[in-house]
């Protein structure tokens, strides 16, 4: 486009070649120094794993955990890069920095996760060294997703460096609620309908809501999709949608846990899928299907399974958690969030809100009430041990309480994600990120090389002439017509 | 193109409104119930897993199905979604089509199919219930295939409603020439080359019969691909092609049965590749490929093993298939594409006659053939009745029986698949399901809400003068030019 | 295009209508002819598994290698056939080219190399057979990525059937370099730092060295990425990158060597990422991101861990190397590609040289340092024996003598690559191959059957509206404007 007009200033300095360069090199070294002081193999990955073998009695190299874990780890992985990146390539012009920026987030955020999953959750006492294994980096991308979602809303109107702050303290809030919720309150989240979907979504909406820009639609040309980059979003879904049940049943219980879970999350999305459509359809005056709701609330299904995955909710309870949220997410995207935008003044450009947040919280709730209604009857006595882990210090908890502690881990995600958002919101509005100014919002010239496109369209007028000849026929079979 | 013309009323109402989300609840609703009713968790899945363990000597959690089978389920997850998908994205403007109908068949004919299958196959005669564990999700995967490949002769001329009432037919019939190939013939068919390939595209061509468009030729200009859309189709190939291995391996037999289908059909659509690349120059007066070929036919070389994967067909055997499958796939894109089309008034969108039906249908023979072969010598005495699974009643059957079994199988499927497209295809032929008019065919605008492309096309100017200059060059250095 | 001009004869001869078919048909019958002749079921995938389980005391399927190494070797299969291609349909106009050839080399290479990897590897004396499995199909996966590499530094220059040739030798070459630098060196090199990039890097180098077309610049109108290229693009980029740890853990050790391979390579692929934006941000007056280096030299960092991923280099060792080799590889397309076309007459299509061959040597130094100060403190006793395999005729072998013979390894692969790809290049010089004119390089034109582009381009003037008016905004706020 440079060929028709340049400008030689911009109304907001954009310019990204101090400051990202700068934030990259100094964290990545912060992250070096710190994994040399803290993080080591544990006893799975490190090569005196043939002495441990001999010393606990295990038979097979097939015990170690890399064999239960790691074809999960690989979907997640696969969901984080691909799965959310190309979900977030559906803006017409912004496709470089919905994947790009996606891949940079998580690629800082899964080692700063290392480090505090592991000061919380890992750390030896005794040697004050940080282990880890297949689980944790499953872990540590699990916790980038909770800035991955944040970024969904805020896509197209942040710079590089903003996105790096976002993730540096989205995944300290991540570890500290995780803490609270997974240890201190002693709930099970497998999936992470809370501590990941729930915390993500609205840690993006308090951002997006400190960071309201009353002049966006300046930029609302840019703002939407063209057909090929809708096609490019279906890659980012399909590859969430087919790898759910991998990410909700990744660090489940070895054995049964991760086979209910992974049942469970397959049915819940493909029930998701038929409600969305049907609501989708009827919620258009020609009954047209609309590409944001299948890129978007097919997905609901597993975000609100997150939790209740791995219980015993039964096939057909997983079935009725799709169908509800298929319609609850795009009543979401048809409802809800125009009326955030209008009266909340919330700009939330991927519908995180209708995908994340909601879902992730309902699914939450979902948990605890089926936590509660848990019984040893369903689950046999041990059953019911090992899935709510009632060991330790946990070992007299009754289901019902569990059920309670469930719903308040809730709660918990949801006030870390707004008040860590909004705080963090104001960080994010310091003059010194280099954000596009609100007619220079999703669009990649602003911190990409941008090739110039040089189409080839001679045989344009064939494409023409067969729509005019359509509609002459029409016309001659006696059906009105009008120009528009 | 609204900008254009608008016509008040079409031809053929297209106007799913009402019966798309009618479709969607009540068969989804319906599902619900079922699964209440039938479906349960089975032992491996169900928390009673622990206790399980300890009174079968189970020593380890990694004995659970889960290991053995995950991982191929989700390769053949993403054949089913993204591979099929994608493959269906070709046409220039009906790539949301070819993804999004995909992933609502899928979802609805994986539920069906877990209902019907169940039926068949899972039924506990005391208690009434089904069990599922991840076999049961990968054959759910398999059975949603053979309404995937009938909607590949479909593609661009059904309506989604048209497209759910296919997979609701077609999980049915198969479930039930399932049951006699496998259970009362006792045939061998791991990766489905009967079950899967030879119905599946046999019922969508019987159906596609019926369906005959006589002026189909209106929608000719959006009938073929463009440059990134045969890009977005090789998407689906490359994973198909990849991941065929695991397709033809998940339910085989654990141990040396996955280890050896894999090994075969990794190797047979290697082979594959090379013949269909020879075909597809050679057919061209310049020797160039066809981007129809390499997307379709490469794949063939896995649909022909999909019953003897399990064999002992040994490397140079799966080889010779590959290199067989790859000619006569191209031989049919070539020849019998345009025959059919022409005489017998079937109009294959895909082609899924030369990639399913007919590789299928001779790839249930190969199986008999080498079936019919096999022997102790080669098998070894042990590895002869665990591949051919010739216990119990079956403990006396020889393997030339075997052979002929298996040749009967593949007829019953080819019969089941013509009779029972023919059949659905009269179904659909009602004027209730809102299909599209003969010059709407292939045309994401009668069911998507299709963005408007705004392309920036500044720069074209260049590449034409490049072209123009190219030419001159050429002109200049003595070889003659015309105009055409 | 063809509706402006055609000419009657071109100035080289492309047409391969006969030499692609003969050469095809030719090798894959000589590839059934040779697995006729050489390969067999090993005993993990032959049908008399079931006697050898008895006859070795093994207890469950589950041992057999194919469950610790299938979901390996599936990602691995996917970065080959997806990976690499669709990092090569990077060009406007050779897309087809990219991704349909590299499925062509890396179908025939596969095949050669289970024949040439065998002899070297798993030739029985006794039957003179090779047999192979799982492991088997990973190290033709593998031994295919150093022709693709070669492949990308001569994307747009060559015929297919010159890819084929390219394929014939690298593979042969490599499995003599292979069996050189693993067996009589007795190195270590899991994920091919040495045997891999470095080699096949130079290998491509070399050929393109000899291939050089001083009048390419006729075809640099083509020589560039459009928008959606460069998204395809990214689809290649994010599969490698995320299954890297695949690739650099799929053949080492069962148990800790697998599990901490992974674990290193998905630390310096992070790391890379953070340094590859810096340096790329920094490199650019306006700090914007150039697509190629995020395309390529994120994944700098897994080459670069090819060799020392199965070491104890430590979690903050493997972050250094992803920094150190971010900003290499960066640096590389910056000014060593450039420098190496101005004065060695080196054109290097994809770069390979910044990806490949300087990061695969660095890091074949790399592991042969961090062998060199292995010892038993930090690996163990037996962890050390089963890391460096000191066992046999090697059991005397130190740290420092291994490191010695991991340095003069890479060497080895250094020079198999310059001196083989020269020879090959001479080779492809006759000229018989069928090879593009300068002017027709990077045009998918030659060789494929490529569909007229129809856009759909009617509302082109809303967009171009809208940045006017963006413009006029600016101008009016007092910034100046330029007329370019």
């Amino acid at each position: 486009m440079g060929n028709c007009w340049t400008y030689l200033g911009p109304q907001k300095k954009t310019n990204v070649r101090f400051s990202l360069p700068a934030v990259c090199f100094v964290w990545q070294i912060a992250m070096i120094v710190l994994f040399g002081i803290f993080i080591r193999y544990d006893e799975e990955s490190d090569a005196h794993w043939v002495e441990h073998k001999r010393t606990h009695n295990i038979t097979s190299d097939i015990e170690n955990d890399f064999y239960f874990r790691y074809p999960s780890f690989q979907d997640v992985h696969v969901m984080i890069f691909v799965g959310f990146g190309f979900l977030m390539t559906f803006l017409k012009r912004y496709s470089f920095g919905g994947v790009g920026f996606n891949f940079l987030i998580a690629s800082f955020g899964l080692q700063w996760a290392l480090l505090m999953q592991g000061w919380f959750h890992a750390l030896d006492p005794a040697t004050a060294k940080i282990t880890i294994g297949v689980e944790s980096l499953i872990n540590a991308d699990f916790c980038c997703a909770g800035s991955l979602i944040a970024y969904g809303a805020l896509l197209g109107k942040v710079s590089p460096v903003q996105c790096l702050v976002v993730t540096l303290f989205g995944v300290t809030l991540f570890a500290v609620e995780e803490f609270i919720i997974l240890d201190l309150l002693h709930c099970r989240d497998a999936g992470g309908s809370m501590v990941i979907h729930c915390f993500g979504g609205y840690y993006g909406l308090g951002i997006s809501w400190v960071l309201y820009r009353p002049n966006l639609h300046q930029s609302k040309q840019l703002n939407g999709s063209v057909y090929h980059s809708d096609v490019f979003a279906m890659i980012g879904t399909l590859f969430l949608w087919m790898f759910w049940p991998s990410f909700n049943s990744a660090i489940t219980d070895h054995g049964d846990g991760q086979h209910r879970a992974a049942i469970n999350t397959y049915l819940a999305l493909a029930s998701c899928v038929l409600t969305t459509v049907a609501i989708s359809s009827l919620s258009q005056k020609k009954g047209k299907l609309d590409m944001v709701h299948i890129q978007n609330a097919t997905l609901a299904g597993g975000v609100a399974m997150g939790t209740a995955a791995e219980f015993m909710i039964s096939p057909y309870g997983s079935l009725i958690v799709g169908f509800c949220f298929g319609i609850i997410s795009v009543f979401g995207y048809l409802f809800i969030s125009p009326f955030l935008e209008k009266y909340l003044k919330l700009q939330d450009t991927c519908g995180v809100h209708n995908l994340h947040a909601l879902p992730g919280m309902l699914g939450g709730f979902i948990g605890a009430i089926v936590a509660a209604f848990a019984s040893e009857g369903v689950y046999g006595k041990e059953g019911l041990i090992s899935t709510f882990d009632f060991v330790g210090e946990y070992a007299d908890r009754g289901t019902g309480t569990q059920g309670g502690f469930q719903a308040a881990g809730t709660c918990v995600s949801v006030a870390f994600g707004l008040v860590g958002g909004t705080l963090v919101g104001f960080i994010l509005k310091l003059p010194i990120w280099g954000d596009p100014a609100d007619d220079d919002c999703y669009d990649d010239e602003v911190y990409w090389e941008v090739p110039e496109d040089e189409e080839i369209i001679l045989p344009v007028l064939e494409y023409n002439n067969h729509m005019i000849h359509k509609h002459q026929d029409i016309a001659e079979s006696n059906f009105s017509l009008e120009q528009s």
